[in-house]
């Protein structure tokens, strides 16, 4: 199969000692338009929502994602379809039955990167939207667990591996098994895939699942982890100001700087044995 | 001076064989509504056009490069004032006889993140709006002078060091020397933050300047350097695959991956001399 999340073009590789023209692997980068086409069947209405600039492949996953961890679907048996109309555009057909506030997409949509002007009402509004907000639950992990959880990231990242220009989301169980990865070159896009997948095979919510982010963790990553009702979320790099208070206010277990047989628990402690 | 752009917290920092209580250095990230005032004296209008979630500290420039770089202003001569209206919120009130069309405007705050719905739709609206597109120059640097752009960046990251949480964009002359850098938990926001500061300072355009950036180099990046005029880019990062091809329909010449005395050029490699 066709690899369409990597493009290779003839570069210069240059260092103190030599000029190699080679060809290297980049990650591909292209805008994806998400349309919603909801209404009764006689009078079905069809809108642009979100253009994201995502890298190929699982864009169905990314659509779903999307619109779950904005709240504008609760589950999948709202969407009747979700069909590419050309390579970079996919309709999202809602249920007739579907109930869709455009006012509240709107405001939905505006809210990807935040809501409201400051923090506080920005975690107000994740918290009452979230459906899985009072999910309760008692994971107990090792540290030692977490240190595993690096390196089978980095074996799994086959993509990384090549570019280096991607972000990866990864999904464990609470033993540690692997269940999922998913690439983009957008970090949202990643998590939105992976919930937009565990969404398809009835998985959510994800409350005895580890979330794995290859990068930082901001506001908005925690946000989609919360909405999936993610308990642990365990991040590669560090985490902002922010994202460590909604992952308070979610009681969410959130780890940063998971490297080298060491991390920092910045959140919900109570899950990790030391 | 208090420092807006950290925050302490507590928190437990685990290794193999010990487990310390810590205070640790959060980059804070939080919401900035940008909201314009435009129109006669006598019918100001006040309009909300973007809300994102940057890291606190020089709110004026962020709003005034995001602005210029969605081409909203082409100079600082139509911007009578930008002002805080709360911590989290900055009003820009444009000069009375600014034309503003706010179809234009949501279209442009929509393209943020892309424009239109192909890769090559992207390139054509940039290269339709940027002012400096036309802009030629010579400019021929060593690679030496590159690798010790790295060093100098890291040196100056000062905020970096603390959190590893933000993202920078710095300026170099063409001889090497440090003129500006900004930090960001949003990578997009440090660019607008100096392109926001040139504009500030009468630089614009930049196409003497070199522009390094710390992580990777997205097709956002690329779109805003060419609008502010730039025609050298260095990354630490990769770049993905739509940033190499605008920065060729843009004349930009795009290194990635400098470090370790080692870069490769993507395009535009008439600049670098071997």
């Amino acid at each position: 199969m066709e690899n369409v999340s990597i493009v290779s073009k003839q570069v210069k590789k240059i260092s103190f000692d030599s000029v190699l023209e080679i060809e290297d692997q980049l990650a591909v980068e292209d805008p994806l338009e998400i349309q919603l086409e909801y209404g009764a069947s006689d009078t079905r209405i069809r809108k642009s929502i979100s253009v994201t600039m995502r890298t190929p492949g699982n864009d169905e996953e990314l659509a779903a994602g999307f619109l779950f961890t904005e709240g504008i679907i609760k589950n999948s048996n709202e969407v009747k379809s979700i069909k590419h109309a050309g390579e970079n555009r996919v309709v999202v057909a809602f249920a007739e039955n579907k109930k869709i506030s455009l006012e509240k997409t709107e405001r939905n949509f505006y809210t990807t990167s935040s809501c409201g002007v400051c923090g506080k009402a920005s975690i107000d509004a994740i918290k009452t939207v979230s459906v899985y907000k009072n999910q309760v639950n008692n994971i107990l992990i090792k540290a030692a667990l977490l240190y595993s959880l690096h390196d089978s990231l980095r074996i799994r990242q086959e993509i990384f591996d090549h570019t280096g220009g991607l972000h990866a989301s990864a999904l464990f169980d609470n033993n540690g098994n692997f269940i999922t990865l998913r690439e983009d070159v957008g970090r949202h896009n990643a998590l939105d895939k992976l919930i937009g997948a565990s969404l398809f095979n009835d998985q959510l919510p994800l409350n005895n699942s580890i979330l794995l982010l290859s990068g930082r963790a901001s506001f908005e990553l925690i946000q989609k982890a919360c909405m999936a009702g993610i308990k642990i979320v365990s991040a590669i790099g560090a985490p902002s100001s922010l994202a460590v208070e909604l992952a308070k206010e979610c009681g969410i277990t959130l780890i940063g700087f998971l490297r080298n047989e060491r991390f920092n628990i910045y959140s919900g402690e109570q899950r990790i044995r030391l």
